[in-house]
């Protein structure tokens, strides 16, 4: 029948809760996500839904909240390779003794698409849809995105130095271009123009990479005021900090996302506020590269969109945004001294909507709002360590972790079920870590 | 035959890693532990433990990486009831308005008994082996270990104001002894004094509970130095700070355990090394409760002996070793500005080893060596997230989580076998925390 064909509908999910993030600070209790061409259709009480919708597949998950599916907002996911190489050393002697050199060894097509698969499996059990990334041969991570699914934005990525990528600035500008020629049709991909750091790409490189943005409409991702060995070097070679530099280039606009932002004066938190800017924070990776902590705290009440980054996992070592969200709000309390600071619908917000901002993505993703895209994790909260649950939102944040999401949807397909990888295969991933690792040991 | 006899041991388990913890930094490949009577009694490769032992129970892990089991150095087990009952509050609105009436209206030995035992059921499966507890009714939390058969050290807490529990300090103490006698000859069981804290205890009081220390050979358990409101309050009304009264009082000895030690002057850490106190740090609670980040960088220049704790699940809210162990790591590093201080090997020491001395049990227990009792956590590094694998024991602190822990040891016991609890009832007590969430709730 005509009528009953309106209301059948591709997916219809039940859940004990839910957290729409948009609007903000709200739980849904025993709500049904109805989800049909790969879009968010209708949230409502289960009762109704069952009484209003016949769906091709029924998710009943009595102990499970759903939320929006998680934006890690800074990687470099192929790095997954190079997971616990070289750990517990000063940054300089990490970065120069053991990261640089594997990767100036095994960076290529191969070694970008089986480390970018072997994180997508990763961030997908760990209830990660979307992932922001930079790295060499994007087209590989681009690949890697498509076959497991994935929504990614891809990082065109340029540094004035050669690589086994690219030999110079206007090469790894001409690849970056012609990568997005080549996926811009695809949905599930996004790009950003991405500039590696101030301090490895000079003035006349930032100024193209503008134009560029300014004429494709795309965000600038890149690592900003980092260290203070940066800042330092800034103002020995441009007499002025990256910020300022950055500033007089014309960079710091409501495209720009700032990776770290760790030692920040209150005037640049002030300027980049005034300006629109994003910053993309990665406690994880401030803490143990000793950079430092962020002053989240102060950049949060002077309204500045931030959202939560893994990095790489040689520098983290985990791609875990659970992890990310306990240790943002936990760092921002002790460092602030208010117990009150970045409650856990923040954090959740932070790994979500405020992301997608900062991609540019939020009228797609970020938030479970009828006409977004159907990118949602549940979580089981039935676990002895998440007993009782008096507040859902508290113990995704405090008491749950990445090992409790069970199904992971993006666009609506299913690529987690029941804690099973659907689009990507396990053993093949483990076989090519194997692989990897053991050429990278030799 | 009588030879043969000689070489059949209770459990033979195989691992691809052991990290004994004695001697330091040594990760053994393809090696065996032997276990006879509840102790190690040996630690051999695995073609040699196959020629020379048979075993009643043999346990081959392929993947896996033997630790010492880990010990929680502090914790109020029978919190788990109250876990994310109220979060992101500042300290006093959280204690009075939530945690405090809470407690008051239902902590009774039936309480301490439930919440400890799911909080044993957590910390088991998460691959605790020891906690030093410090809760109301702590003859209910011993019964608790021994049902989940872990090691437990109970505090005789002693506050000098009235509770459920106790009426005055000289009932605190008279409990505490009763509870001590009684349980005196567990095998499992270790005792602390556990005058709660400077601001909650009188002099008098200390007086005593150092004379029983010193007379029963005790640790004492106490909260110092945690946030810069308890150290305010005593110079107000002590007219010095914490640290100095119980200095003068006598009580800065290598018996002392000092739980928090939050804030403290280079003269107070000066002071502590000195004397040979031990300290629990809490670097979880210390941030959610926005308390601040302990000195660890200096405290273990100075050389004084630092374990780890989880606190109680109120203010956490995980019971998981595995996050404190990384984010002591993480924290030290991104305070200091040293990316080298707390290496991967030192925070699973502090986690196991230091953790038992402080606690007076070394002899027993915190490493994996012939003679001690076997206290062995089995942790599967066969996860795509702990893929590759280039060092086991940076994984286990910067990549793996309790999720990958498989099998649990005590005293030569098996209390978590294939991550299922054996002395436990997961269902039981997932029907006891929604009990008591019913009524808490109310």
């Amino acid at each position: 029948m005509t009528i009953a064909s309106e209301f059948t509908v591709d997916t219809l999910i039940d859940a004990r809760w839910i957290i729409p993030v948009e609007p903000t600070h709200q739980t849904l209790l025993h709500h049904s996500i109805a989800i049909s061409n790969g879009k968010i259709t209708a949230i409502l009480p289960t009762s109704e839904a069952h009484t209003k919708f016949t769906a091709k597949q029924h998710f009943q998950l009595k102990d499970h909240a759903l939320i929006p599916g998680l934006i890690n907002l800074h990687t470099h996911a192929a790095m997954s390779l190079l997971r616990g190489l070289a750990d517990d050393l000063p940054l300089m002697n990490w970065l120069k003794d053991h990261i640089w050199p594997a990767e100036s060894r095994h960076a290529s097509p191969e070694f970008v698409k089986d480390g970018t698969l072997l994180a997508c499996a990763e961030m997908i059990q760990g209830g990660i849809t979307t992932f922001n990334d930079m790295y060499f041969f994007p087209e590989a991570a681009a690949e890697a995105a498509l076959a497991s699914k994935m929504r990614a934005a891809l990082g065109l990525i340029t540094i004035d130095f050669p690589t086994a990528y690219a030999s110079d600035a206007d090469d790894y500008l001409s690849k970056g271009l012609a990568m997005r020629d080549r996926y811009n049709g695809e949905n599930l991909l996004s790009f950003c123009m991405a500039p590696h750091a101030p301090y490895t790409v000079g003035d006349e490189t930032l100024a193209k990479v503008l134009t560029y943005a300014e004429q494709l409409e795309l965000p600038i991702h890149i690592h900003l005021h980092e260290t203070l060995n940066e800042i330092e070097q800034s103002l020995t070679q441009y007499h002025q900090r990256p910020i300022q530099r950055l500033h007089n280039l014309g960079l710091l606009t409501p495209s720009l996302l700032a990776v770290h932002a760790v030692h920040l004066t209150p005037q640049e938190i002030t300027l980049l506020a005034k300006q629109g800017c994003h910053v993309a924070h990665c406690p994880t990776s401030n803490l143990k590269l000793a950079s430092g902590i962020a002053p989240v705290d102060t950049m949060l009440a002077k309204g500045i969109n931030i959202g939560l980054g893994t990095d790489g996992a040689a520098s983290n070592n985990r791609l875990d945004m659970f992890a990310e969200m306990r240790l943002a709000a936990l760092l921002a309390k002790g460092s602030s001294g208010k117990a009150e600071i970045l409650p856990a619908y923040q954090a959740l917000e932070m790994a979500t909507l405020n992301a997608a901002k900062a991609l540019g993505i939020d009228a797609l993703t970020g938030s479970l709002k009828p006409g977004k895209a159907a990118d949602i994790t549940a979580v089981n909260l039935s676990a002895l360590s998440t007993s009782p649950c008096y507040d859902a939102a508290s113990h995704l944040i405090y008491a749950s972790g990445r090992e409790h999401v069970s199904h992971v949807w993006v666009n609506g397909d299913n690529l987690l079920n029941e804690g099973k990888l659907v689009t990507l295969d396990s053993q093949e991933l483990k076989a090519k870590a194997n692989y990897w690792q053991g050429r990278i040991k030799q």
